[in-house]
């Protein structure tokens, strides 16, 4: 098999027993069963696992050469594949407690097989279920401060930085996001689909002179501004929690780009789960306690991640941004300080900004979140899209004013009470 | 010849007998003669000519394995020839006229065979001597309009634009300007040079806490705002100009950077040459008019810059950032032009911080500026030297007020009376 050819559910057993470091894996390679679970839209995804001991279990991720939600007629090459490979093997070195691990990668194949989360669920449903993860809050900050930081300039050299950031150039799963996260939701697009009980309110969107000047930066933004490996598309759906556990999946769309926009994705999605629950939980006492629960959790994430961001910098100050020696004079230690806080500052208002792009595309671009499209009723989705549109939009226009992470929590407090 | 082997002025007259498109450039190669004429930094530069008819000649450009001006103890990649190369192909499909024809591009042998500009010169030394070009501000506005946009993703497609990219990681040429242009004039370091006679200015500005906190964040822009492909060392050493012609040449230190940079670098070097004519021209008269000369040039390089981008800009708009459909809404087409002038003004920005480390670090690092350093007198070089660094230091500190390129000459203009 040293030739590109699609699996299916009877032929990605034999590639399993193929391979040595694979087949060893299992006790009795016999009894291999396999599905096919993926959710359709980009990838074939493989359970294999030994139908006697259901443990004893692997992931086989395939990489088809077209957008598989759109058919063969939408190509999408299949180097995606390798983009996640390298991605979760880097991840591995930096942060392995928070990512599947990599078995194998096969790249003339296309394909990645990891470790089998069989304990782990997909983090978006359970938070439609009231469902709190003590724990989540610490891993992921603990995942965005060492990944952003030791993929950057703080800490590699030029030469480390450049080299790595050549082989994460990623134009085509790039564009995805340049369409449906900055462009295409805020104009007429014929993929877009939105509730037509806000029909007035995405159109007032699609003409907000201000909003869209700073979609636009911030577009710019996402496309030239290569600060670090960037998942680029970590929402709760790319996440997996257990109890205790928290894993990062599918950075098939990682690149250079600016942190913001990674951490900007898991605090807006929480916010529209947040949102969410004014639908969903009707009981206020209930609904009061699980928001209060976000709110905790968006907040100790940021204040997680910058807190773990600053004390790899200065544990860690190797980079060529900038060298100690630099702050070598009287004040100097006060102003690498300075310099610390000053970029922290411009990470958070990345982060609200990008962050609020990817909630408010959700309300009227491509594709919503499960926790919106889960509403039956259009009127109680109506309210709680408009609130998300809302915060969003203070979030992108005010973001240049944040100095503190509860500037934005206060804004999604006050428009929450306006609801 | 198809090994690497460094040439000289014997077996560079073989090279060019052998390759066929080169030797058709003679009428007669019995006659050839090469001079090596580089100036000993980092190439070797020869002109070979036909001693019977001296206007049949080329120039040939070969890169050695190391950093000539350091010995052979400083290795340094030839690839950079590669760099010059794409980038003079670059430049021929965007603006022929504007930069030197190349003849011969070999990879194997690092070397650039080129158009011979024997009636030009290297900028700099004719502006010591007030030499007015008065179609230099429309030449090299020209030239950086059209490059920077048309290498940006105003421009091209994401695709086209990150393909692109990819084949200018230019880690080690970046690493000279990182270190030299934005960390080391400003700390402690062995071969910093600077006028004993400004010790102590030099010394303020190395403990400017507020000034080192801008410098290090315009460092940061320089390392990851991956813009246009920008020249990255485009002083008034890198353009030869003649009565009516200007070319811009060695760009080996290209790669996908903030545009600003660039532009800086022109109005810099002048800014560094109108100071310096405080010391060259002791005549108030003729210092005057040179000045207002330069004065008027600054402005027009910067307005000819903003009036052709613009320009191009609305006649193709063909680029990711953004497509006309996203302004297809009733005051679109005002908020197209405010995003216009909203780009311009960041260009602005940074184009005097970024230029202003440029000239601060002439004062105060490894390598002046002949404008200067052919100042014999150190008092009255360290009079300009001071000029030239109060007026970068509040380029730098004061750039985010700019809305118009009078502002910054206005501070030049304030800070000389001061002299």
């Amino acid at each position: 098999m040293t030739n590109y050819q699609i699996l299916n559910e009877k032929t990605v057993i034999d590639y399993i027993r193929e391979q040595p470091e694979l087949s060893a894996r299992f006790t009795d390679t016999d009894a291999l069963q396999a599905s096919e679970v993926g959710d359709g839209n980009l990838n074939l995804v493989f359970i294999v696992r030994n139908s006697r001991i259901p443990n004893e279990a692997v992931i086989l991720k395939q990489a088809v050469p077209y957008l598989r939600v759109a058919g063969e007629s939408w190509p999408l090459s299949r180097e995606r594949m390798r983009f996640e490979a390298q991605a979760l093997l880097l991840y591995a070195e930096i942060v392995p407690t928070l990512v599947p691990t990599v078995y194998r990668y096969d790249e003339p194949m296309s394909i990645v097989v990891m470790e089998y989360l069989g304990a782990h669920e997909v983090m978006r449903k359970p938070l439609v279920a009231r469902r709190q993860f003590p724990h989540f809050a610490d891993h992921i900050s603990t995942f965005l401060a060492n990944v952003l930081f030791k993929t950057s300039d703080f800490y590699r050299t030029g030469l480390e930085k450049k080299t790595l950031q050549s082989r994460f150039i990623n134009p085509h799963l790039c564009k995805i996001q340049e369409d449906f996260v900055f462009t295409n939701p805020y104009m007429e697009s014929s993929e877009n689909r939105w509730n037509p009980e806000i029909d007035s309110t995405v159109r007032a969107v699609r003409s907000n002179t201000a909003l869209k000047l700073s979609i636009a930066e911030l577009k710019e933004k996402f496309m030239t501004q290569g600060q670090a490996l960037i998942h680029s598309d970590l929402h709760t759906g790319s996440i997996m929690v257990s109890a205790n556990d928290t894993r990062v999946i599918d950075p098939e769309f990682c690149f250079f780009g600016p942190m913001g926009y990674d951490i900007g994705a898991v605090l807006s999605n929480l916010m529209m789960n947040f949102a969410s629950h004014y639908a969903h939980t009707p009981d206020t006492a209930d609904r009061d306690a699980y928001q209060g629960y976000l709110m905790e959790t968006m907040r100790a994430i940021w204040l997680g991640f910058a807190e773990k961001f600053e004390q790899l910098w200065v544990a860690h100050n190797t980079g060529e941004l900038v060298p100690d020696s630099y702050w070598r004079f009287p004040d100097g230690e006060a102003a690498f300080a300075a310099y610390r806080q000053n970029t922290l500052r411009r990470i958070l208002q990345d982060t609200l900004g990008l962050g609020a792009c990817e909630s408010l595309r959700r309300m009227m671009g491509i594709v919503s979140v499960w926790d919106i499209s889960s509403i039956q009723d259009n009127i109680a989705r109506a309210t709680v899209e408009r609130l998300i549109i809302r915060v969003s939009s203070r979030w992108i226009l005010e973001r240049s004013t944040f100095n503190h992470i509860d500037e934005a929590l206060g804004i999604l407090r006050e428009e929450s009470i306006r609801i």
